[in-house]
């Protein structure tokens, strides 16, 4: 039996999969099992932040594994505090921290936290969250209902009441009325087409909130963890949201969630909780993750190759007119708009074909996710592969 | 500041944590910060299957993760293939698996699954799922209602409507009706005391709901992965659900859930999805999991620690009738149910001054929910501190 077969047997049909198989990976580069190279310019959807096989983030998980991997919640987690503590260090938001397992649960917790806020303070019972149209929560129920796309909305009902759908950060003051208890946006939607929402906008919107004791939750499963080149997107944006959900970057590969909050007592014992999350292995990777982060951020590498990255892509959209409209998103969290008439999926096939992996958002965007600690020569080579495939478009 | 302080600080303090800082493992022996040792019958609330630290998963962990640990479900995963393949082999369910990042969201999935069928099978749109009293299916909001506890459903709502609790196995044929379309429920009550279901009744329900086309979904995040001494409790009670959750044992500490199912078309391309559901870490771990257990398992050992460890816990519970009243549980998730008048969290603690870790389930049961590869010599010595414990009381 082929691995494509095995696959195709045994594992649920959820996935319209590319079946190469990589059996090994050096930061951006991925190895298939013929030993041809790809530049990986996806890190898993924006979850490899440190890079593939990070020696680093490899020793730490090996230390962990080697003596406790899990103990439960029962118990002290000493790397889950210290992470608890490092994430407030880092964002400078003095805001405590619980722990899930992937974004979705996260999500699930800042939805928890909001219903609790809206159940016991102010004078009537609030539990309606506005979200944004193109956003994208996650794929439990609750989730699904929380993401503004009708398409996630069908077969799985009945979903929970209190989700509101607002075309844009303008149009959610239309939207709350007497029971509205907070607002959920992602920064930089990711899954709508990276699209960054305005600055201003957003920074009104948090002010306009507070004033009005609604919660702010801002979704930064995939904006967070320097994904915009700040530990938030939330610093970038130079707000303090009272709820943030982190995900995809922080454990490097290890699946973590995060929610954190500066509404410090909103949960109470017993009423919230996960049997892995916050685990010895998880917290200890993302204690390893942030610190080899941080370092890259305070030499100004980071930094330093984001803007070669963007100066790039900017050359590349005009380059390629006759393929793209222009080049959108932040840090390295960015996009090719493709003109109407061409398809990006063609281009992310020409692209994997030249070996550079690059993504798919929305209907018409060319995603690009790199892993943070991207060398100059990864990405040159990256972009020499890019160019050969738009060139036979 | 203390790491007490600490964790009180920047941890949301949604659990009563016991303060003692454990920093080392092997198997069933916890070591902490002052090198104290402590007997682990507790296992992180039956996750650490193969015991703390042990060698060969580490080494599995070890080797994946200075490789790749994370790709995304855009393309092949080798060893989640091959995880799924050797769930269908061990158990003998002609099943295909979908893989998530917890219990919770493993319990999701097969709501989503269920939910879909109801949608598409059959006459009529069905959608209501029954579940039993004293259940726990997880955290998630959709979950917490599924759980068939009244102090679960506060605080967090608007929850999903479409659940039905019923308060036995006989009683779920008394809420059947034509809307109904899965009953979900745990072979053994983890939460809920330890409390096995009768395997004929259990049998009678699977052919009753198969006849009717009403989905039986069996949680297994707690009985699976050889807890009760067969890979799944559903072979233990020689059923075939149609649809299985897994998690807590399945990874020895790494988060991991699965969804296995008989019905391999049951959701379709982009219907479901998990950013990191099934990487390379997670499945590579799982595999090795597996393998160790399979081994343990065909060796006798198994079997023969789990006898020696229900006698003794019989034993215990003659001596001690004034504490106890009866052992209850099967395999690896047992439980001594505490007298009338007696307190279940008093035991818990002199039995954890006495440096051996038991759990609490329900009211009034004192939990074991050893390591897989508990030792014999382990055991005796768990067993000597646990009694000292209460002769003291």
């Amino acid at each position: 039996m082929t691995l494509k077969e095995m696959d195709q047997n045994y594992v649920l049909q959820t996935y319209a999969r590319n079946y190469v198989n990589f059996v090994k990976g050096e930061n951006s580069i991925l190895y298939d099992e013929d030993g041809k190279d790809y530049v990986d310019f996806g890190s898993g959807i924006a979850v490899c932040s440190v890079g593939h096989g990070n020696p680093r983030l490899a020793k730490a998980i090996c230390d962990q594994v080697s003596n406790i991997t899990h103990i439960s919640n029962l118990y002290l987690i000493e790397p889950q505090a210290r992470l608890a503590k490092r994430l407030a260090e880092l964002s400078g938001i003095d805001a405590v921290t619980f722990f899930a397992n992937s974004g979705a649960e996260a999500n699930e917790g800042a939805i928890k936290m909001a219903r609790k806020y809206g159940e016991v303070e102010g004078e009537v019972k609030r539990y309606k969250i506005i979200t944004l149209e193109h956003s994208f929560h996650g794929r439990t129920i609750t989730a699904l209902k929380a993401t503004g796309q009708e398409s996630m909305h069908n077969y799985f009902g009945p979903f929970p009441d209190g989700f509101v759908y607002a075309k844009n950060i303008a149009d959610i003051y239309n939207h709350i009325d007497d029971h509205t208890v907070a607002v959920m946006i992602e920064l930089v939607q990711g899954e709508g087409g990276v699209q960054p929402m305005q600055k201003q906008e957003v920074q009104a919107l948090a002010s306009e909130l507070k004033k009005r004791d609604i919660l702010l939750i801002v979704d930064e499963v995939q904006t967070g963890i320097y994904r915009t080149g700040e530990l938030l997107a939330s610093n970038l944006y130079e707000i303090t949201p009272d709820i943030i959900t982190l995900a995809k970057g922080l454990g490097g590969g290890v699946p973590i969630g995060a929610i954190m909050t500066t509404h410090k007592e909103i949960l109470k014992t017993g009423e919230h909780g996960s049997t892995f999350g916050g685990n010895y292995l998880s917290t200890r990777a993302a204690l390893e993750v942030l610190s080899i982060l941080e370092e890259h951020k305070n030499s100004g590498e980071l930094d330093h190759i984001m803007i070669m990255f963007e100066e790039r892509l900017k050359e590349i959209a005009d380059k390629y007119s006759n393929l793209f409209e222009k080049e959108v998103g932040v840090g390295f969290m960015r996009g090719l708009r493709v003109k109407e008439g061409r398809d990006a999926g063609e281009i992310i096939n020409a692209a994997f074909d030249n070996r550079v992996i690059v993504l798919k958002a929305g209907r018409n965007t060319v995603r690009f996710l790199p892993v943070l600690t991207m060398t100059k020569e990864e990405m040159l080579l990256g972009f020499e592969r890019f160019e050969s495939a738009l060139s036979s478009l």
